[in-house]
């Protein structure tokens, strides 16, 4: 192989609203690399196979002034996230050449050199897509998994709502629900995607954008557990809706990430009304505790096709920018993964 | 003894902001009673003693088309709630002449005939005041007592910070706390209230009228644990600074009560970034669990002075109006109790 040019997906600015592409993230085509001869200094060269693009990065990609659970990214250095990534060479005895790594911080760029390999880990597959393993299989499939087991308290016969259900994460609790016996409401912000959520199992299936949730969720009699994607509107319809000691699991809020001036609920009075249990939820706060029991289970699930999941591939490194766009606005129509490298 | 007057406080009118005595509520003294005489029915007849007033209160002077956990008052008729009433006569054999009786639905009016008497526990007073019953021994402390039981999951050397911390439940839950080993932040609307939180042993005590809570807790490193009875700014504040997996125990939210257009806080996604878990109590649905516990322990610790606790008096039940007033306003310095007879 000789010398090769090697693409990065730059952090180049602070949005105020949506992403830009070619503004907020640019791609440079700079840098080039020879991956025979590149310096591994004990390290480990990866060339990237595929990187996922989730709501959560839109977080990320703010003045580091604003402090978060995670930090935000660097200005003028390659974003990074989940991805998968193939070993071409090392000189780490922990990485074999040609182990397909997992890591929840890849830089998203063609090759990579990384010294450290405490946040990579060598994945076993069942004969699935690699694809799978950011999507229903990665973090948004454990961020559904984690969050229905540790703070849903289901009993079979309640009723529980889902946002987002068109979603990686919603489509996956919806499914997760209905194996529990549960009754599902499902709301998203497309037909498309309401029939996704509909295919996974909801019992009920609504547009947010065309039906009144707070009517759907008055006419369907109230609800015991909200996996919240989004707050905001349907947060408080949810709030106005629930049943005494219902759970609230508080996964994300994306309907203010792109919009400082988002709807925020009145009624929070009802938290006390209802003796309403609220929780937040971070996936990598709970691997220690269900990791494990996901790999037992859910890749033979997915691979048995017991579990419906959806992506949307884009191909080229060149496309980071637009896709984190689509999933801001929601222009996507399942789990966006971007394809950098076939192997 | 002959016919008397049978004052009776009435729900007149649906106030939209703070209540107006004399509008909102009424003095009805057109009724007369003969206690001698009064058919019973298989009944008894009790005379007031003691009512209390409380915050949660304007909640049920509301319009009946707005839902909530307790039902609304009944314009025109009287007001209900917490207190207690001595025994004239009985034709119940569980009720006796003499009997001290503690109710959560006393009518607030002079004398009242019963039929039911599955609303009533007859006290046995350790040896203090009536009054105490319906304050650090009644609703207000077991609302600090059962809440901070059921969802502080308090910590030796972590920080809680409480609001209306001068107030009967508030300066109740800086005490437990403090028996518990915590460090103390407590927030209230007057000089006088600061100082009384500060006397039950609060390590940070201000008014938050005058300083800013943000500041509070900032300076103070962040909170562990919020016990909140206001809702709105002082809420947003605690959302901001409480540390990863902080608990907030949800009370009440007085910010609002008297007032419909109340703020409400911003950053809810403050919830998924730290992973707080958010509990709404409402203290009639732990009783099952923990008022044995309580009336074991806690009027022992109020006879031996071990708890400190402020009353204000007022005498007569044409005071309750405008004592239902000061409670909105916070005017009061004290658990409000309206002595309606001395015996």
């Amino acid at each position: 192989m000789a010398i090769v040019k090697n693409l990065r997906a730059i952090f180049a600015e602070v949005p105020t609203g949506y992403v830009e592409p070619g503004k907020h993230v640019t791609i440079d085509e700079s840098q080039t690399i020879d991956p025979d001869k590149v310096q591994l200094d004990g390290g480990f060269l990866v060339k990237t196979l595929v990187l996922s693009i989730d709501p959560y990065m839109r977080g990320k990609m703010r003045d580091p002034s604003q402090k978060s659970y995670s930090p935000p990214f660097e200005r003028g250095e390659p974003l990074y996230g989940y991805g998968i990534a193939v070993v071409l060479r090392s000189e780490n005895s922990a990485i074999q050449t040609g182990d397909h790594l997992y890591c929840r911080t890849l830089r998203y760029e063609e090759y990579s050199v990384y010294k450290d390999a405490s946040a990579f880990r060598a994945l076993q597959n069942v004969g699935v897509p690699w694809t799978l393993y950011v999507g229903v299989l990665g973090m948004p499939g454990q961020t559904a998994y984690y969050g229905w087991k540790e703070y849903s308290a289901a009993q079979k016969g309640e009723t529980v709502f889902v946002s987002t259900a068109g979603g990686a994460v919603g489509s996956l609790v919806v499914q997760l629900a209905k194996r529990d016996g549960l009754k599902v409401i499902a709301s998203a912000g497309s037909d498309e995607k309401v029939a996704f959520a509909r295919e996974c199992g909801a019992d009920v299936s609504f547009n947010y954008k065309v039906e009144d949730t707070n009517d759907i969720l008055a006419r369907e009699g109230g609800i015991d557990i909200y996996f919240d994607n989004v707050g905001g509107k349907q947060l408080e319809s949810a709030l106005e809706h629930a049943h005494d000691r219902a759970r609230f699991i508080e996964c994300g809020m994306a309907s203010i990430y792109n919009n400082p001036e988002a709807y925020t609920p009145k009624n929070l009075m009802r938290i006390v009304q209802s003796e309403l249990r609220v929780f937040g939820l971070l996936v990598f706060r709970l691997a220690d505790k269900y990791q494990d029991e996901f790999f037992q289970v859910m890749p033979r699930l997915v691979k048995d096709g017991q579990i419906k999941f959806k992506e949307e591939i884009v191909y080229g490194l060149d496309k980071v920018g637009q896709a984190i766009l689509d999933v801001g606005t929601g222009a996507n129509s399942g789990k966006v993964v971007v394809i950098v490298s076939e192997e």
